[in-house]
């Protein structure tokens, strides 16, 4: 029976119209990264478990892509395994060997853990009856073992004899053929995984997947950056353009795998990057025809500031969770939500102008201002936002607004400084389409201190969704053939493939229909490949050295010599 | 402690310089691509297990990543899991329950499994004594037991009174709470490998992982064909640039992670294709400056008809692996080897052609046309050679060499028509830069017959080995920025970005330095990053509306207007 095929959920193929389209997108992010003077990187799409793991929250943790050690048995992990199995029989029989009364207490107790895996497999050959140690010698056990081992896994020990000399005792054992290694992996995980039950799945996980699929190009960026710190020149402007995986439930419009598009400063606390991010964002928009987007923009610490402000710094995400409904809600809608989440009436009170918060950027910096006085730490947030709003202001954006929004709150566990969020221009129904921020210490998790980073990221999917609605794909993005020679058999094909070379080598891109097929069926297949002029080559042509020239959408025709052709197609 | 970060073996990370140099011929190959009309497609990183198992072989489907099924622990598996296990617990509850003499024999034989891992759990309580059936409820060891999971895993029955009613009996257990089945996953895993024990370990990867890291790019296009069958118009010419990743044992020049780049016709079994396809391969290295590579041809019909002449088309692998000794082991090294490997004299003798095989491609095309004559399969062989070697020929070829090698015999277990394979121009020491072939079903593993496909494959990690050896990346493949502006100050800095956002609109590539540091500093960082020009603005600068320009390759150094900055970098 043959398979019908489908893909994993929250997956994708993509068709060549749909990676021609999302191709444009990153060609524009691409040229204005580089513009900006970022350089790419890329890393590897797997990591070390734990680069990855512990930084991103349990909630993130959960949907890493853990990769299976298959490939690995040869390695480190099988050889702690093989050596786990052999090692938990062989010294039962060496303990066996030594002691002089296997049924005491004392002995059995000290060999739970072997006895009860003995006796499992015994009884799993249908011996039911109890393991008696005085025997496990005499109804050779430990062959029914290793050939019930063998039966189950396909496991073939060519040398039992070899593990089992005359004495009883084990040696050697260590010494297993590459091909048992091999297959002994199987058994072995399977019988790690009886133990497990005494530890915790998370132990479990971790010996059967040591590498996981990268998450986001950010912790990656962060290892790349202490590894290569000898190599890298500070400031270093990167970015990166990768699939990241997410075992998130798949929705609409949200994947299980999906390219992320980042550009990152890091080593530099100069407020002039945050400046050109926003300048970035305007140029990539821009250049997109994607005109009128939002670039909203708040700082850490301002929320800090509330939060002392408020006296409540664990009511933070509340807080700014009800005061993002106002909208919605209203001012009484959000205060009820606020006190439910308990957050005091005064809290409310001192925060009253938050309510009321509209006007110019240098308004609301204002309001902010006098809000937050007496909290030092909101204050370097809001001189902070000064600069950066004053400079973006005097310098001017192509088509993007800057607006601050003080609800902005994403990332708060890691960023420090600005925060960015961008959302779509107003009358198209989309999240935001890209984000970032500052982060005081990127690579402190792998042990380098003091390395500030700043960034941004492009959610290339929304994107291109914005893009298709409002029709901003230029015409000229799919790059089908220019024309499509038609094939009359071998001699007229020879003919149109010396000319087709010819072409090509001038850039030109075009094909020879491969069968002498029918003439509809060829000229069908231009139609559908959306390919706009055939050429035709018959034997007339071929005697006058000239070509059949048809504008397929014109249905106009005519006969051209090749100079000609180079002229019509160019 | 922080991590010591590092990366899995086989894979690697690439600089800003790497990727530069990988993207020259990434966008080389994709240019010719689409020259010879061939269109992109994008597939997802991982696919369904089922889908790539059992298509590369034995070794194939072992190098295969798998990964866990971590991610769906809330779909279809957990909930088979968590019903497993509830199942197990609440089937041996309502038994012991209806039960009249829960210590018999046939009582115990019958819920063997149930008792032994309640007997498990409670003695990992450290509550050695046996299991009292009769008093199950008695000591509550149903508490006992999801206390005993929830120490292992974190799990929170939040409602165990909800499973037991007080009858005693277990209802509704299906319906646990979001959370619980969130939770409950790890502990179920867990019992599932206990239980996992009685199956074998093939059968244990298959229901912890569903899903598989492609092997190749070969295998998800057909895959794609078939699942996309009513959108594509055929004969359909697809290329695919896209990581694969094989758990291979590491080594110099062998990855875990490496780029595939494809391009394969398919629906078509015109020969055209083939000749077609040697002219991309010769018109990818000539534009790459990779002159005189070879692009080695054979046919698996002709390997058939050596093995119908030979009488042993078992030991086809072992004549074309020793006649590929002829250079290094001499004729008669190659006829021992042969002897050994069981092939006859007589055999041997017939096939002496072979052992003398020069000349021109026409020429030994004529010897295996003799050789062959009376085998209808080895004549057809022949015969499709002859048609892409003389049309090959008569085209012409730009840099390559076109040769016939009849110990070509890779892919045999696919290709039926073609073989191809590129070797590295002559003197520089390294393995096939390329290969392909033809195979008559490629689809028909997914259901669809008759779609005969042809494609090559460029490898791109010997490619770029092999173009830093001969020296033949251009220059300017790296795009760093045109000039470095100094930073003095704000002041400075603001003067500095309002001509930076004007350049850069005029798609010049230029940086501010972000911070005021020494000016050392400054002029360093642009050396080590390559930057060509520094700009230089102080307070002169911005009452003059001037500009300083360095060439820091000369150390020359000029003041102009911005009009004249504009030129100097453009």
């Amino acid at each position: 029976m043959a398979q019908k095929p489908s893909i994993p959920k929250g997956t994708r193929d993509f068709s060549p119209a749909e990676v021609a389209k999302r191709n444009y997108i990153f060609s524009t992010i691409k040229t204005n990264f580089e513009k900006f003077g970022f350089q790419p990187i890329e890393t590897p799409s797997f990591e070390n478990s734990e680069t990855l793991m512990g930084k991103y929250g349990e909630e993130g943790d959960r949907l890493i892509f853990k990769i299976l050690n298959s490939g690995d048995y040869l390695d480190n992990f099988s050889d702690a395994f093989i050596n786990g199995v052999i090692n938990i029989i062989s010294n039962f029989y060496i303990n066996l060997i030594n002691e002089s009364d296997v049924n005491s207490i004392d002995f059995i107790e000290k060999n739970k853990i072997q006895i009860e895996f003995l006796e499992r497999i015994y009884n799993s050959k249908g011996l039911n009856e109890s393991l008696n140690l005085n025997k496990v010698f005499d109804n050779n056990l430990f062959k029914i073992i290793f050939e019930t081992l063998d039966e189950y896994t396909g496991l073939l020990f060519k040398n039992l004899d070899f593990y089992m000399n005359h004495n009883g005792k084990l040696e050697k054992y260590a010494d297993l053929y590459e091909e048992d290694k091999k297959t002994i992996f199987s058994i072995s995980s399977t019988v790690y995984s009886l133990w497990s039950i005494k530890s915790n799945s998370k132990k479990f996980t971790a010996n059967i997947s040591e590498k996981a699929l990268r998450y986001d190009l950010t912790v990656p960026f962060a290892r790349y950056v202490v590894q290569h710190q000898n190599e890298i020149e500070f400031p270093f402007k990167r970015y990166q353009i990768q699939p990241v995986w997410r075992a998130d439930r798949p929705q609409k419009g949200r994947f299980r795998e999906f390219y992320q598009c980042d550009a990152d400063v890091v080593g530099s606390n100069s407020l002039w990057q945050e400046v050109e991010l926003v300048q970035l964002y305007d140029s990539v928009f821009s250049q997109l025809g994607l005109g009128g987007v939002t670039i909203k923009i708040n700082n850490r610490k301002i929320l800090s500031g509330i939060a002392e402000v408020i006296g409540a710094s664990d009511k933070l995400i509340d807080f700014t969770v009800a005061l993002d409904k106002l909208d919605k809600i209203g001012e009484d809608g959000v205060k009820k939500e606020m006190l439910e989440k308990g957050i005091s009436g005064t809290a409310i009170e001192i925060v009253q102008p938050l309510f009321n918060f509209t006007g110019t950027i240098n308004e609301k910096i204002e309001k902010l201002a006098q809000l937050l006085a007496n909290s030092e730490e909101g204050m370097k947030g809001v001189n902070e936002l000064q600069f950066i709003c004053d400079n973006v202001t005097t310098l001017g954006l192509q088509t993007a607004f800057l607006d601050l929004d003080v609800t902005l709150a994403r990332g708060l566990n890691y960023y420090t400084g600005a925060i960015f969020e961008v959302a779509a221009p107003k009358g198209v129904a989309m999240g935001s389409i890209g984000g970032g921020g500052r982060y005081d210490d990127l690579t402190g998790i792998f042990g380098l201190k003091n390395m500030s980073g700043v960034g941004i990221s492009f959610g290339l999917d929304r994107i291109a969704l914005v893009m298709e609605e409002v029709g901003l794909f230029p015409e000229a993005v799919l790059a089908t053939s220019k024309a499509l020679f038609l094939n009359f058999g071998d001699k007229e094909a020879l003919y149109s493939m010396k000319a087709i070379g010819k072409l090509r080598q001038k850039g030109i891109k075009v094909e020879l229909y491969p069968d002498k097929s029918k003439i509809d069926k060829q000229f069908k297949h231009a139609d559908r490949r959306g390919i706009p002029f055939a050429v035709i080559v018959g034997e007339s042509e071929i005697e006058r050295e000239e070509f059949g020239f048809k504008n397929l959408a014109t249905g106009e025709q005519q006969k051209v010599d090749f100079a000609t052709l180079v002229t019509l197609l160019q």
